[in-house]
């Protein structure tokens, strides 16, 4: 139905219905019955007679299935409401996906919901709708899914409510699904949103006109729904977007009669009350929230392990910075639940001061990312298009991959842009997650399909990575940068079977030449910056690292020496390895392995 | 009125009321005028006929007069609100203090407020109660305190919006206040505070019993009261607590068809909700807001700067650490505004999970600093109750004590007990603050009558503090423990004058010893660390330190050395400085000063 433009907009669009109806009706999770189930939605792309790989983008709480293209010829304010991450040649390329978005169950958009006509009676269902499930959401969805015979998902996108969406897909369907990626979303709400979620409805239940749910579009709860979500509004923002916006704004004059302060803050949040209220419907939105509140992996599933390892697809999940209504902790717990289980999975923050909200505006770097994780092209494609200078030199993975077994394990941390990852993956069929800190070399992994996990070392640490998670854990160049080396050191050995560490010897000859006989602190090719500014903040030589092992009851199994200067390497040739060495491959493990 | 029980209580008290009347009435800060002012209050221990220091303790939004005490022989329940910190022996000791407690003006609590019989009409004021301000609250209180015969203020203690009030006090009556302590609050509320205050009074304005304020007890907003509560309670805790709190909790069932989660936490916040109506009133609960929300001490003195210029008080600034409605940063805006202005300010941080409700609980940590802050022992009872080791030895005294002019002020960076700036005080009234970051240190320096401000120089930095604020900035032995040396040293050389900077050397002959005969890391009694613990990230040597002043354009005044060894003597003398020194003292200033 998508007519394309010009520009890379699937141009002009329509929403379609599907109607479901089977003998037994539409059978809820709780055992209720819809006795026929309308979903409306729309479709971006061609689906070139069911050969498209297919993309599914799950709704959050109050958007519909107008996610890309107009409405309107010529009406930017008909836009879908991801348009900018959907199209051809976008994130979501429609030239090579058939894109779906289809309205949630329960809202008031089209998919049957509490506004929508029973027909048994005849008459809006309103409060005799039965309450719903994320879960029937996703079986709505299913059902569209089969009617349009589609075969598989390569991928589902969901973000906030969307993301609880895409891992139920992924959960419940995992034969169906390939990808899911779940965005500013989590296993569950925290209780501090939960807690807004309970007074939000009791605001809107407490207004006289909701009448138990039975009011009429004359007579609506409107001021209990537009005060619901002025304050659920607040909650999408972040304190630091809030305060840059309405300081500096100006504010009208102050009405004391009314309590009306004037402030930019206060019409902002009476306009987004209004907007809603003339959009959403009461009933829909304590139906969905109250989905939303009641959802909780570990609670249907038992465990939030026995969950995810029902899970097939390869997961990507972007937190957002300052996001405190899905925040990256409970991001971050479906990450490494997912990991700990050997699931396939990438985890990313997008720094941005846009609070929740981030995930409907932080398209550029979303985009990025999306991008490359619905990225379709082979591993030698993937070389050939890489012409960035790698992090890993060949040398480099060289010296690593002797190390390396078969399809061995492997947790590369400080992995840069996951050059060596792919390339023991493409020597040694090992398979394995890189840990870095920066969001570029996590846009880097994925250019080489790496997954990876966006974290800093010193701040999260390793301590949600289950013991032997991994047969290696590569540690290069990085042990030196990190607040407490000594416990990162016993933590990769808790996490991974093995270890290569590699760090500077800082009792080098050249070291001690520019210390003890220049009187400063060495610069040289590998300890290249300043004392000021350098990285490596706790340096220590081999005979250090040694003694600190056998404190610690670790197994140094081999030591390797990267010299290049001549001088070194005739030093550490004679023996004087302390003094040579410049840099050290060292192999650990526990000396008592559990 | 308070009788003194065995235990450390003030006992039973009494609320007393004192009814202001004269011709014009009550005069508000907008001109309107009250007929008559009623103050309820509460005292705590002996005003010794005028001799007893007063303390003078500020409400916050919603507690009462009713401080400490019991109100019931025998019932705990009906305690004071800050009953742990009040009390003879406790750190608000009224076995010293004349402690008086009252109301606040537009409360529901006998103070007048819209719930107070308007004698114009025999009437509840209700609508028709005037706006009222935070300055129209401390107006009040000064009122009772004339009344009271109270010449002066000791102290004037604030938590919450009690804070703006005592602000206030020490603004507007900066002969009349001593001692200001300010907790958990700011010079204004932050943009994300207000909107969820606007979106609460709307939620009460919007409840249909509400009529335009013209209520009766029979029938009156209680739900919107209630709701408005609810979504303000969460605001008072941490994401961290409720999570802790509830997750674990058992839940009650379900009742979907009143969207009734079962989640304790529903029930809890029905609880506060229930509460909270049966013992607030909501028109008071909308003016007292919207006078919080309209305290602005920027826009009331055209400046922060031009505000706390006018105190002549020593400040109090307490923030929590997880305080997310009074952040830390609006506590630390209001500290550095006074610290600017040449006011004496100390500024503490609660390390707490409690969140904005912390400043009624962490009664510990709190009384600590209250204690301290309310000392009026003689510097001379200071230095001889001061019996643990002191952070600064004598001779580390005597060293910089040599640099520093009379009444020099001093910023002492690292600053642990105050004992430095201390002796600098009594040796050569200097002035000054110290900055530390440990919340022991700052207790420390408080037991020597020090000001100080608890900052973690890595995080937060120096940026707020003006350019030339002090004639000396003190930096002993940390400089190679901060992450960017190189700016902190620019940035103490923007705001101090001179900088005496003390360092240990990396390129002493013990260390040189160390790592080229020994190739290992050093450890001595300068260095006296592992490699792998230190806090030492960035070794310099004395040749590092005088290449970088060149480079930075910082002026090397005088170099001393301080050595315990003999050799490290001999070389010193022989001119082998870098070889030989094993600490420096450095006096540094800008080449080009500003």
């Amino acid at each position: 139905m998508s007519q394309k433009s010009n520009s890379n907009s699937v141009g002009l669009v329509e929403p379609k219905d599907f109607l479901f109806r089977s003998k037994q009706g539409f059978v809820l999770e709780s055992g209720e019955i819809l006795p026929e189930l309308n979903v409306r939605y729309e479709t971006y792309g061609d689906f070139k007679g069911g050969l498209a790989p297919v993309v599914w983008i799950c709704c959050p709480l109050t958007t519909d299935a107008h996610a890309a293209g107009l409405h309107v010829e010529g009406d930017p304010k008909s836009l879908g409401w991801w348009d900018a991450l959907i199209g051809p040649g976008k994130p979501v390329n429609t030239d090579k996906f058939f894109v779906v978005c289809s309205n949630i169950l329960g809202g008031c958009k089209g998919t049957t919901g509490p506004s929508s006509i029973d027909p048994r009676t005849g008459k809006p269902y309103a409060s005799k709708f039965p309450r719903i499930t994320i879960g029937d959401m996703v079986n709505a969805q299913k059902k569209l899914a089969e009617h349009l015979e589609i075969k598989k998902l390569f991928a589902v996108i969901g973000g906030s409510m969307g993301g609880f969406q895409a891992i139920t897909w992924a959960l419940e369907y995992p034969d169906f699904v390939e990808r899911c990626a779940i965005i500013a979303s989590g296993t569950r709400l925290s209780a501090q949103a939960l807690g807004f979620e309970i007074v939000g409805r009791k605001i809107i239940l407490d207004d006289e006109k909701f009448n138990g749910g039975e009011y009429t579009e004359q007579s609506k709860p409107s001021n209990g729904l537009a005060n619901a979500r002025k304050m659920a509004h607040i909650t999408y923002l972040s304190a630091e977007s809030m305060q840059s916006r309405f300081d500096s704004a100006e504010n009208m004059p102050k009405d004391p009669e009314k309590f009306y302060t004037g402030f930019t803050l206060e019409n902002y949040l009476n306009h987004q009350g209004e907007k809603f209220v003339n959009r959403f419907d009461a009933n829909s939105y304590l139906h969905l929230t109250w989905a939303m509140d009641n959802f909780n992996l570990e609670e249907k599933y038992g465990s939030l392990e026995n969950a995810v390892s029902l899970a097939k697809a390869e997961f990507l999940c972007v937190h957002l910075s300052s996001d405190w209504l899905f925040t990256p902790e409970e991001s971050y717990k479906l990450t490494f639940a997912l990991l700990n289980k050997k699931k396939i999975v990438s985890s990313v923050e997008l720094n941005t001061n846009l609070g929740h909200d981030g995930f409907l505006l932080e398209v550029k770097d979303l985009g990025a990312l999306l991008s490359r994780f619905l990225d379709i092209r082979s591993p030698e494609t993937l070389d050939k298009d890489y012409t960035r200078q790698a992090f890993s030199s060949k040398k480099d993975i060289k010296r690593i991959s002797a190390f390396i077994p078969e399809k061995a394990s492997i947790l590369d941390i400080g992995c840069g842009d996951g050059s060596l990852l792919h390339a023991l993956w493409k020597q040694k069929k090992a398979t394995g997650v890189g840990l870095d800190r920066s969001f570029n070399g996590v846009l880097h992994c994925m250019d080489f399909n790496v997954p990876v996990i966006q974290e800093d070392l010193d701040k999260k640490g390793l301590s949600k990575i289950a013991d032997d998670s991994f047969d290696f854990v590569i540690f290069n160049r990085t042990l030196q940068e990190t607040q407490n080396p000594r416990d990162v050191l016993l933590e990769i050995l808790r996490i991974g079977k093995q270890a290569i560490v590699t760090f500077p010897n800082f009792a080098n000859w050249m070291v001690r030449k520019s210390l003890a006989f220049n009187g400063n602190m060495p610069m040289n090719r590998f300890l290249p910056y300043e004392w000021y500014n350098t990285p490596n903040i706790h340096l220590f030589s081999l005979k250090d690292f040694i003694a600190l092992c056998e404190k610690e009851g670790i197994l140094i199994k081999t030591l390797k020496f990267v010299n290049s200067s001549i001088l070194s390497k005739i030093l550490t040739l004679l023996g004087f390895k302390n003094l040579g060495a410049e840099q050290i491959v060292a192999i650990i493990c526990r000396r008592d392995p559990v």
